[in-house]
């Protein structure tokens, strides 16, 4: 009858929007599997659940940003490819590593993301935080997720600096309920050899970026990487800054996520072009050489004193290969090695140990 | 008169025992001179005015094993020699490094002497010291007083392993105006590639310079060694041990004396017929890679977990590059290098992350 009718219909209906839906399902996931090196961490199905929460929102832009970083670095070294390893935390979380080495423009370039979660100890969580703030936990545990990109890259040739940028997101929860949030981040240059016009693209970028926010993001985080970056033992910083800011959580949730979204998106614009201007450039043994010194002190500063490598190492089931991977592919360590006054040596030793404001 | 020429007779005798201790001292100091890579920090003169305190018998033993085993190292290199540099402290004291860089045999070789003294707070006072004894301070600060050989040879040859010693000693007034003392050091052996002979020529030799003063030190000692030296986030010890001790301060000031004087003699006998017998060993580019990926790991200890390095770069004052001295000329690091299994590189990781016990 007609009712039988109505009911086949319906059925024929309903068939078919689930397999339309399964369709979806599948596009999407075929389309974000193109937009990725690997598939995120926390799922794709997960993720689309929870898509207006802002872990799953910065969980997308910190796979998005590894991606276009990986595409924009292999496209102008075409012989090498990126070696991608998803890894799993037994605590919990994990994450996706791109490595690239020993290419033809790049010596060594890890892009890597990690989504982990878990519950810390309050003596962790307050190392976590470089304020410090102290936070109540239940039963001595405080539930914790911690996500973000990390990335450096040291170029072959000695006049192309190296890049390092990291964006972090962390929530802790407090024993009666309230969550604690971050931010953190930051994009900065270490050049073998000062070329201005380079330092102030840099920092332009970046600014740039910055100032879509708030006019006093720039100059507070330009001081803030300067600080950070700092060899005390050797008297000067790694290299010539950029932006670096922690403990982000003012004016709100959304407007700060939206400020890290801005600096993630500059960091492909603001370096790039650099390597592109350089890359073929000729070079000399003694450059090499003064790189490979460089490459020394790169290495001093990230064990010495980075709080993130520290922690990391620290950190039982935390990934030490994704954790080293900041480190070059050759150093060098000379006994009483002093540039000569007035060379290019001593020209970038300059800036170093007296920063610089490369725009205003 | 005969009371004049009695007179003149004394003057005479004077000023001949005069002129005599003169030319006796002069050709002290030539010996002295000829013994050491240069004059001490204390002052020959102040070392012979004090010469039984036990500070000038340990500062005269630190010189002369410095020029021992610049000697012995300078004979198997003699393309190559020691740039010698006398420093001062501005806070007191000072040191002799000699470092002997881009030899045939050694990539780079450093044996630095330090003798310093000054105040100490209360807080550097006990960091100073493993044990962390608590020390009474008059107004806070502490007179304190630290001298040691320390020394890192790195070979260019991976069949050749590097060498690390460090023999010091430490004084520390308290309020009441007791003097705690006690010894520190030890002497270990970083191999490329597990060479058995070699292994046990080295503890034998150590072993035996410590039974002579107590047979329970070695094991003890070795065992120290082996937990200090070891490297948390990889797993695995720097390499394969000799002997570690500090805080030395029983059964007596002359007997640890006596026994560090024996670990200090032994530190050529342990090393240098190793360097002969292998510096002239054929390599492959493989074997000198892998010898430079365990550079990176040398590099990654000090940097990170070293109690001396750690303590001298956050010391004011302190010469950084004698400190980093013990930094390889070059190093390497491999994102997720893994040796293949049953290979001669699985060997030596095998030893590195399971001590074994060379003598019996």
């Amino acid at each position: 009858g007609a009712l039988g009718g109505l009911g086949l219909a319906l059925g024929l209906w309903r068939r078919q929007a689930a397999l339309s839906a399964a369709r979806e399902e599948e596009e999407e996931e075929k389309e974000l599997r193109q937009r990725f090196m690997a598939p995120p961490v926390s799922g794709l199905r997960e993720l689309r659940r929870r898509r207006r929460e802002l872990r799953s929102r910065m969980e997308l832009l910190i796979m998005e940003t590894q991606a276009e970083v990986c595409r924009a670095l292999a496209d102008l070294d075409p012989g090498a490819s990126f070696a991608v390893d998803s890894w799993e935390r037994k605590e919990g979380g994990g994450g996706i590593s791109c490595v690239l080495q020993d290419g033809e423009v790049f010596e060594k370039a890890g892009v890597n993301v990690s989504v982990v979660s878990g519950l810390l100890s309050e003596e962790a969580a307050r190392q976590m935080r470089s304020r410090g703030k102290s936070l109540k936990a239940k039963d001595g545990k405080l539930p914790f997720c911690a996500m973000g990109v990390s990335s450096v890259i040291h170029p072959k040739n000695p006049h192309v600096p190296t890049m390092h940028f990291n964006y972090r997101y962390f929530e802790i929860e407090e024993a009666d309920g309230t969550k604690q949030w971050w931010f953190g981040g930051g994009t900065d240059l270490t050049p073998t050899y000062l070329n201005e016009e380079d330092a102030v693209h840099f920092h332009k970028t970046l600014k740039e970026a910055c100032d879509k926010h708030d006019v006093k993001l720039y100059p507070k985080y330009k001081k803030w990487c300067d600080d950070y970056f700092y060899i005390q033992h050797r008297g000067e910083r790694r290299g010539i800054g950029g932006i670096f800011f922690d403990d982000m959580d003012s004016p709100s949730k959304e407007e700060v996520f939206q400020f890290v979204k801005s600096c993630a998106k500059a960091v492909v614009p603001c370096y790039i072009p650099i390597v592109k201007k350089h890359c073929h450039d000729s070079f000399t043994p003694e450059e090499k050489l003064w790189q490979q010194l460089r490459r020394g002190r790169y290495v001093e500063f990230n064990l010495v004193y980075d709080r993130g490598t520290k922690f990391g190492l620290l950190t039982p089931g935390s990934r030490i290969e994704s954790i080293l991977m900041s480190l070059p592919l050759t150093a060098r360590w000379e006994y009483m090695h002093n540039p000569p006054e007035s060379s290019k040596e001593a020209e970038i030793l300059e800036v170093l140990r007296n920063p610089k404001d490369w725009v205003h």
